[in-house]
């Protein structure tokens, strides 16, 4: 299997890092060589139809290619490979690169993994029924929760349980901040220490006015509901505005502030919802702190099933990215 | 594909349930149209190769049947049938009847769905290469934490991110009464309750002494993380100890006592043990109240993964079987 990968920051590191760790084990266990024949950023690519060493590292130019280029690279490399894993940064509004990449690889019946959101967020239907009609596989474990399992979990695991809705926690970011406000710090102060540790960018926008958490309430609705919707149908508010007032009286009251993410059957759709909400000690999303994510699935079968794990991270995104990886594969082999 | 079934109480009946509701579901979606061609019982037995009429009640004989003659139908169900779903009462000391039907029904190359703890605590290893001997299917999704999908996810699922160890609250019943002890109630009135309300059996041993979970655990040390032990090499001790002052102080200190079994790789093998343990508020398992039930999965590749939900139920239960059933199907359809 010949992979080619468009996007190359820490999920891509971490991708490539467990592919060369593990090598041997997927080879043994698996039957799975697969080789890397593509990696390509905005700033140079590496392709090698023999497969990149990935022993050695990868280094790649800084200098910016032309547009005209960069797409005959992108073309070179999904027409080149078998599989595209598709890493380029998320735009929620428009799907930004990674659609005009899943699309053209779609089309020409490569198989697709993906980590962005974009996507997802933009043409879920389109892209799901095109690789249908295509033959091929079309996989996005990392876009929600990082590599801890939510989507393996809500479209395969619990899919005849009957998923009605998902409620949790899918923004580390703000779910730390909450955290160090809980252990008295203000707002500023809890955000300026997320920064520094390296959680929230440089421009916060993203994870604390929601727009992280509503991509991927908007993905879960989609996937696992059976949903159509877009970011702008999502009820989103961040938590800039919590005080540390807010925080106090809700300890007095035996609750905790969380920005809970929702998706619910709402008569023939789904309804979906960002919002900072007063969780009580009785719900077991009340205590997944720091940087940790979690998940409820309401199921018809089996009632409440809740999954937590860490939500973000290089490796263990990455990880999601070669879980799914090998899915192709062994759907292949099947 | 004929299915027999041994055994008949709560999650049979679950399991019988939810495939006569599901009836059309499945054939649209799944192609799938099962006969249950026997329905054995230690009091009765009813057969028809055409598949028995699920739509109305299904009334068996009080009258016990002699062991000559139960050997028989059993006998007559595995061989008139495609799949055996073992549902006799437990024994973990010997497997019990429950494993003299697994190995009749592997050894005559059927696949088997189980939710019996007992076949699987004494002799996994043998059964498992039983069935891969024999090119069938052995499953077993219903044996820990009921409907909620444990095995699934710690087999299947983060298989390929190493399970190291797993840790959590296996058993309702105990959980139920450590619960009510924290809402004020001596341990002989907590176990009263969880007794009138069915949670508990007029003979509590199983569950008080930690044999139930520890027969949980020996599952889930051997299938998942390929130990070999057997009930007796779990170190286990049950709550009956515990005292309202010693609830008292472990809430003085921020923590919380939890029945908590464990696995975990120790040296070249596995070890198991089931204990009263303080749980800081730390820790999701310290939240997991009443009834339900909670597995910590630490893995190599993406940390700790919990999983949380309910832990019995004969429906809940019954949709396990129903789902181990239907992978049989897909197996064989694939």
């Amino acid at each position: 299997m010949k992979i080619a990968m468009i996007g190359f920051g820490n999920v891509g590191r971490g991708f490539l890092e467990l592919l060369a760790a593990r090598r041997e084990t997927l080879l043994t266990d698996e039957g799975f060589a697969p080789k890397v024949t593509a990696i390509v950023t905005r700033h140079g690519a590496l392709m090698n139809t023999d497969g990149i060493d990935l022993t050695r590292p990868i280094e790649l130019s800084q200098s910016p290619i032309s547009e005209d280029v960069a797409a005959n690279i992108v073309d070179a490399a999904i027409a080149g490979a078998d599989v595209l894993v598709e890493l380029t940064p998320t735009n929620v509004q428009t799907g930004g690169a990674g659609l005009a990449h899943c699309r053209a690889a779609l089309n020409a019946g490569k198989h697709v993994v993906t980590a962005n959101k974009g996507p997802l967020v933009v043409a879920y239907r389109e892209l799901a029924a095109l690789a249908k009609e295509k033959g091929v596989q079309f996989r996005f474990e990392g876009t929600v929760m990082g590599g801890t399992p939510s989507i393996a979990l809500g479209l395969e695991t619990l899919a005849t349980a009957g998923v009605r809705s998902v409620r949790g926690i899918v923004n580390g970011t703000t779910n730390f901040i909450l955290t160090q406000m809980e252990a008295g710090k203000t707002y500023a102060e809890a955000l300026k220490q997320a920064q520094e540790l390296g959680y929230a960018e440089a421009d916060p926008t993203a994870d604390v006015e929601g727009w992280d958490a509503a991509a991927k309430v908007v993905i879960l609705a989609n996937t696992l509901m059976g949903g159509d919707l877009r970011i702008n149908d999502v009820h989103r508010e961040g938590i800039a505005q919590i005080t540390p007032d807010m925080i106090a009286e809700a300890n007095v009251a035996g609750k905790r502030w969380k920005l809970i993410a929702e998706a619910k059957r709402d008569g023939m759709g789904v309804a979906a919802s960002v919002r900072p909400t007063l969780v009580p000690l009785t719900d077991s999303l009340a205590f997944v702190g720091g940087g940790m994510n979690a998940l409820t699935y309401e199921t018809e079968a089996i009632g409440p099933v809740t999954l937590i794990g860490a939500g973000a991270g290089g490796k263990a995104t990455g990880f999601a990215v070669l879980t799914d990886v090998l899915k192709v594969w062994r759907g292949i082999q099947a």
